[in-house]
């Protein structure tokens, strides 16, 4: 891949393509389970791309990683222990690490090479690796959280597409796993894909999480990296509603978000304010 | 252009791409303003282009027609008079078609061609130019609101791009005419484009607003065929606020939203609850 060359993400059975200019291939390595490649672009600056698919960019990582965070945390009252699975760019690590009252945060992810990587070409999505609170487990996040039960507040399922080794984080089974590892009054959120470009099936990973889950809502945000860019995110809970903010965290969240690019508390609210299009496609 | 080429929009400055895997061209032509096609495609069934880039797709237009009108519509207790600038796809005018009390709606679109290959290709979307109440003008927009004062409840400007000749429907001037066009308790709504891939200066064009208009706000809406998709849109009013529903509507809304595709009244309120980014960008 050379100067000015575009890398292309192909994408809905074929159909539906996004380019972007590359300055340069900054990396390209094949590791146990995939191909990693790091870009710099002209449209979203360094670009890391897993199996030819675009995972993060400098120019909206912090959208999902924010969102994916701070999000359940401002739903729940206590939140001690977090277990991140996927997401070994650590991006979503950095947005925990903020929150003085949470304890532990595990972090699992299958591919040791992500980690390495992402700490050399996104220091700035890796820097919450190092906290004392942080635990990295390179193994596989489907066996990790069946040793785990009745321990953390707040499992955050960072995977890639429902397919390959990523297909079994998309299944009744392990949400009823993520459930069992989950306190009493726990909450899970992932990813759910495009509902425009629909090409794993929505529906049915949202039917998956209710039959794990009593409370299942939906939210959404814009990936501008990802097929489609307008992307939704599950919310699975136990006890509490995605959009009843817990009272006495909104000052502490108020300072937080003067330095957040993307979350404040308005916007949470209005996130989970569904189109008529998401509503059918997710079958909520 | 042949079965199973891609046919690719190139934006940002030529350095971020997106493009639709075709199956057919089913029309091309030179109007007197620009380049017409449209394109059978795998990923957004039919797509009008101007100049080579995308303005109406199947997949899509659903929800650019829908919000911005119904968005004032609900925000404004009469609504007799309404005013389509650009447009001529004919989408915005069918949804204001479906409510009963508005009296009159002119849609000015400067080139007659695009109304005309629309009626052909698009007739779901121009079904509502039939309609007894709507009066069709090929003619500048920009001149055509000179001639109106106080006259119109609502103004929508269904613009392209700031460039070539639609570049007059984004500068403090035609704000101020479209103002005075307006009646004193007057909306105005306008794209203002994608505030990730900025390359027309969004926070200037809101500027302009804010010279024309005291209430200024903005939402936000998934635009699929638009380069980066999050798309932003401008509510410029004289007095209501773009939050507090008319409760009158409400009821009729409800009943309405069954056959939308997109648009319900918690959506409205939530799409104006903007994320750092989304203020930042446009200065508010």
């Amino acid at each position: 891949m050379h100067k000015d060359q575009w890398f292309s993400e192909i994408s809905y059975f074929n159909s539906h393509m996004t380019g972007f200019k590359v300055k340069q291939l900054l990396h390209e390595e094949q590791s146990k389970y995939q191909n990693i490649k790091v870009l710099d672009t002209h449209s979203v600056g360094k670009l890391l791309l897993l199996d030819n698919k675009t995972m993060v960019s400098q120019a909206d990582e912090f959208v999902y990683h924010e969102v994916v965070s701070h999000v359940p945390y401002m739903c729940k009252p206590e939140v001690e222990n977090v277990l991140v699975i996927g997401g070994g760019d650590g991006g979503v690590v950095r947005e925990y690490v903020k929150h003085s009252d949470i304890t532990s945060i595990d972090l699992v992810e299958i591919d040791e090479r992500v980690i390495e990587v992402s700490k050399k070409f996104f220091p700035e999505c890796t820097s919450g690796l190092n906290d004392p609170r942080v635990n990295v487990h390179t193994t596989d996040g489907i066996e990790f959280i069946q040793s785990k039960k009745n321990h953390y507040d707040i499992i955050v399922i960072d995977s890639t597409d429902p397919e390959d080794f990523a297909a079994g984080l998309f299944t009744e089974k392990f949400y009823k796993n993520v459930y069992e590892s989950l306190k009493d009054d726990g909450i899970m959120i992932n990813q759910t894909e495009n509902p425009f470009l629909d090409e794993y099936g929505i529906k049915k990973i949202y039917s998956n999480m209710k039959k794990a889950f009593p409370i299942v809502k939906s939210f959404y945000a814009p990936m501008l990296i990802y097929p489609g860019v307008y992307w939704t995110f599950g919310f699975s809970s136990k006890k509490y509603q995605p959009t009843n903010l817990v009272r006495s965290k909104i000052l502490q969240m108020k300072n937080l978000e003067r330095s957040l690019k993307w979350y404040n508390t308005d916007w949470h609210i209005g996130a989970f304010q569904l189109s008529n299009l998401h509503k059918r496609k997710i079958g909520l």
